[in-house]
């Protein structure tokens, strides 16, 4: 295991990008002690890293590592194989890194030694993995709270840590998943800066897709083109989600870029896309969507549709501030969204009745949006104390029903896709049936859909966009056609910490 | 599941890419059927592909899925969560596909039915993955044949394929490794075009990076402007191993480009670069090395150390034909740098004594090659009844020890590294020692590393090189500096199926 190249106590792919002190995860185990000290003092934190996953049987990895989120956070550690505690009695830290034979040097680099990992990670307290029994019996303390809790967008499980020996300790593998997935969900001001950097690098390269993506390319081009600018620009290794670049009838597919559907159509003349992709910067996520005409020129019908969701998501932007609901911010969404397809003579009827009877869920089947943070459906959705999911349909899709405090940062994702199994289901339907206009509807049929998914951070008095792209029907055919076109207007002008954000520069 | 946007019968990224025939596939199908009559024909393979691996308990993936190797080479499936079967007896092929339920479409797309697998695939029995106990019970053979064997470059062991109900049934988890394994070893023509197509995308991304990379640069610039020129151009959404790009001393690091130490070194003025990276085509790998200084300009200690390691690569070039051995190409290649070291003044003594010492593994760690397929480390390396792995000290790194023969694509890679711990261990040791010039030696201390990795095909009459990137230092330096330099001297002239191997032209 090799630390060289890397400044102390900053985890940075170079000064052209953003440089994070670990002090951001110096203070998250000093909350988390804070959390922890009424319900569990003489108790030791202890989080397992994660290991490298193998390709099959195979002596290469799935992917490049990356850390598991829980031990990001409160470690910040990008290497595989160690262990993270906290003694909650004294806040003081502890990490155990594996101790690699003299060979690996050959292969691996230089070996860091515990003294290598203390400075780099801001950690006193470094040990080798094979000591970490000893240190946690030298310790004292009555239990060991270990991390197990669900992951309610996922359904599975995260895993306690375990090492050979553990059952010599008393276990509490209850108290410390629903402390720390909440702390979670408050983003400290080191880790807002975090996530500006990143969404910024990931707003420059959607701009730079928009520019440089036409009618003729294929989807996946699109996809090459965004990863090399996250990456060669801002330093982003690793995306935050398999890209989703769908044009034509594809923009409908929600999960559409996946192995069995990987953006493999090409981009025809005249098709609107909708591209989801977003940068990861040392596990912190964005999550950006852009939708546009591949040819840079709306069609009325394109236009109409486009408008639609704009509204949807500007009202959204609007209403956002400390003590909304989350699902109210969805239902706001859904009647705008129907209001203006009704304006545009999709449907007819009355759209309150529309919103009773589900008709948001035909054209938008997913939830407004979702929490984000080290994950990029990050945790702390629902957890015991806080709003339960919703069961209406639609509704019942939310990853989160919270209230919203400061600190807290959302995507900001309305949507309207024409979707064959749903249209047809709406048009079968004895209620849903009689608010569409089947014969306007059947316009868009091979249309696809729009999604306007921003970024945004809770603040004191509403929403801060952190997203940077062109955003109106205007901006988005001036950033299309315009060489000369102005980019300064997409830089993010609450990034005042060095030119980690100034990522309109060319 | 969905199979839209792909051309029946082929396996493609566009027009401009290659379209790989399901009948690839196919005649592994007929060759394994041929391999297994004798030993096994009232018997049915039954094989299991991969499934999507979360990233730790979130609802995304750790990449996007890839299938794995032995299911790819049989199927060519690229979707998860399949089986295949092939009836021994009579030659029949059945894939297995999971049944999802309906609303799956609107997030993944639309739903694929058997029949659109059967024509994808070109396999006519298509099912759900439900009914394979019965499709497998109707077919009423004696037993059913699963892939259980070590993977010699791992030590981890193919998972065999299991499903509810197995226990019904008479499985044989030993007869079918070694036959699939073997043939893997062979190449079709049809897969020999499928690796002579990535490897032609892979040395046009590494020309690439020799154009556009430069001191200032960061390493990892280098890595994404390798992705992109693969995957944009090329269509290789992966690339088959993590890239290891170490410029100045990180050169000497053999597994550079993990985690740990992810090519995050600014790439400075005078410093050599050695960059190993392949893109992946549908599973096929390439695996090439290019190692040129940084600014374009060889210093003479540069020109002297790429030389050596380049006359040893060229050696084994002109000795691989049929009938030669592994082992005896690596010794030979050691022989040769070990000569070149000794007239450029770094080593002093007798060549053959300094073999026989196990001199070479000093500055060659690692195996001279390796096979290649559709894992980068190639399956079949030691299989019984072949040569057994060496047990000399560098010899015993080699991944395979067998008798070359037409059809075989290896990786001819030696390099020469000044490996710090090495260097120390022979400085230190009695007889070692005496052959190193330890005040020229120390002249290279901070040097780094060569390696020139081709992949070549072995055919009747000798070794096909596939890669074509600049080598000689005189092509080196054109390349480098001459934005006019003569691309066309490096297509690949064997490539007469297409447009597919043209990646010199812009």
């Amino acid at each position: 295991m090799s630390v060289n190249n890397i400044p102390k106590g900053v985890l940075s792919m170079g000064p052209h990008t953003y440089q994070i002190p670990v002090e951001l995860f110096e203070l998250n185990r000093k909350r988390l002690v804070e959390k922890l000290k009424d319900k569990a003092e003489n108790s030791i934190v202890l989080l397992q890293g994660g290991d490298e996953v193998p390709f099959y049987d195979t002596d290469i990895t799935y992917n490049v590592f990356r850390q598991e989120s829980y031990f990001m956070w409160t470690f910040g550690v990008t290497e595989p194989e160690c262990y993270g505690a906290i003694d909650v009695k004294t806040g003081e830290s502890y990490l155990f890194i594996p101790r690699h034979p003299d060979e690996y040097a050959v292969w691996m680099g230089p070996l860091a030694r515990t003294n290598d990992f203390s400075k780099k990670y801001g950690v006193p307290n470094v040990y080798y993995v094979d000591e970490l029994k000893k240190v946690l019996e030298d310790l004292k303390r009555d239990k060991i709270l270990t991390l197990k809790g669900l992951n309610t967008d996922s359904g599975l499980t995260a895993k306690p840590a375990t090492f050979k020996g553990i059952d010599g300790f008393s276990v509490d593998d209850q108290t410390l998943f629903p402390v720390i997935a909440d702390l979670r969900v408050y983003k400290t001001e080191h880790e807002i800066r975090v996530i500006r950097y990143v969404v910024s690098i990931s707003s420059y390269a959607h701009r730079q897709v928009m520019k440089k993506i036409r009618p003729g390319n294929y989807e996946y081009q699109a996809e090459s083109e965004f990863l090399n600018a996250c990456y060669k620009k801002g330093g982003c290794r690793h995306v935050s989600y398999t890209c989703i670049c769908g044009s034509g009838v594809n923009g409908a597919i929600l999960h559409y870029g996946h192995a069995g559907a990987p953006n493999s159509s090409p981009i025809k003349d005249g098709a609107f896309c909708l591209f989801d992709m977003g940068g990861n910067y040392f596990g912190y996520a964005a999550d950006i969507t852009c939708s546009f005409p591949a040819n840079g020129k709306f069609t009325p019908d394109q236009k109409l549709i486009y408008e639609a969701v704009l509204s949807a998501n500007r009202a959204v932007h609007k209403a956002v501030k400390p003590g909304v609901s989350w699902v109210d911010m969805h239902s706001l969404a859904n009647k705008i969204l129907l209001e203006e397809l009704k304006k545009g003579g999709l449907l007819q009827g009355d759209v309150t009745n529309m919103l009773e009877a589900g008709l948001g869920a035909i054209f938008q089947p997913h939830g407004l949006g979702h929490l984000m943070g080290l994950d990029v459906h990050d945790v702390g959705g629902y957890l015991a104390g806080q709003p339960e999911r919703p069961t209406k349909p639609g509704l019942n899709k939310l990853r989160t029903a919270r209230i919203l405090k400061p600190g807290m940062v959302f995507t900001i994702e309305p949507g309207c896709y024409f979707i064959e199994p749903l249209l047809e289901k709406a048009l079968n339907d004895p209620v849903l049936r009689d608010f569409l206009v089947p014969e306007v509807i059947n316009r868009f049929r091979n249309f696809g859909g729009v999604r306007i998914e921003d970024n945004i951070l809770v603040t004191e008095h509403g929403a801060e966009d952190l997203t940077k792209v062109p955003r109106t029907v205007a901006d988005i055919e001036e950033w299309m056609n315009n060489d000369q076109a102005d980019e300064s207007k997409y830089l993010d002008k609450n990034c005042s910490y060095g030119k980690n954000c100034l990522y309109g520069k060319k």
